[in-house]
């Protein structure tokens, strides 16, 4: 089966998407990340739900999150505050720290796939189609992809 | 609201877990990866999906993805009958690769789960249960936090 089948519809933001609209997505649709877009409909890079968390929190407070404990639920909305008015590209990492972007072609085959995703240690690869420009048509987790490759059997509860 | 209030109910392997019977509860419920405990039931790492990948995928493949391009759908079945026989202990990155384990207790507050996760990158923290020997409760995924902190909004199509 090739990535082009296995790929499902993905939320796609771009840089300038409103920060506060794409954490409310990944919260609404519990994503672990949105795939952010270039306007030329090209992948540019993931942004982790972790990343918005790194916005929203001060460094000091990640350096000892105990810190954290002192603060109140309005101390958090006043945080959640932040992401009004800002924009995707604010959320993102300084491009030193952008990982590669795992993407793969619409033809490429599920272990072309699974060793992309493997050798990326990513639990999401984006999907272009090369013949429309590299525009993404969709994205494959890693448990889509385990659905895919392993046999039905049973489940830990 | 304290990690306990947030946390959710989920699926808990050990070290002698079926390799097989892991794998298939991350594809079957579309998880990004386990939280592996002692048999203690103290955590003791997370098993991340893409590991299994990186366990059934030849490390000549993953250096080279496009190798994989010329293997069939019956490569990738040899490719995973790996999994038979195996356990989630063969899985699992050499202790080397082991990342820290994000973990909060159970009377954390939503600010301190968001600072354990922002400082960490993690989309998952255990929660454990101080008062009963560190046992595992459950787990908060980065969405499931971000729902929580941020207020109702438009979502991204």
């Amino acid at each position: 089966m090739t990535a082009r089948l296995l790929a499902q519809p993905f939320p796609i933001v771009t840089p300038e998407t409103d920060a506060m609209e794409a954490a409310q997505t990944l919260a609404a649709r519990r994503l672990p990340g949105l795939i952010v877009c270039g306007e030329d409909g090209r992948p540019y890079t993931i942004l982790p739900g972790s990343q918005v968390l790194r916005f929203l929190i001060p460094s000091y407070v990640q350096d000892d999150p105990a810190l954290a404990g002192a603060l109140d639920e309005q101390a958090a909305d006043e945080l959640c505050r932040k992401l009004v008015r800002s924009t995707v590209r604010d959320l993102l990492p300084k491009p030193a720290d952008l990982d590669e972007l795992p993407v793969v072609d619409a033809d490429a085959t599920s272990l072309e796939v699974a060793a992309v995703m493997a050798s990326m240690h990513s639990p999401l690869v984006a999907v272009v189609d090369e013949l429309d420009g590299n525009r993404v048509i969709g994205a494959i987790t890693v448990s889509r992809l385990l659905d895919h490759l392993l046999p039905a059997g049973p489940v830990v509860r």
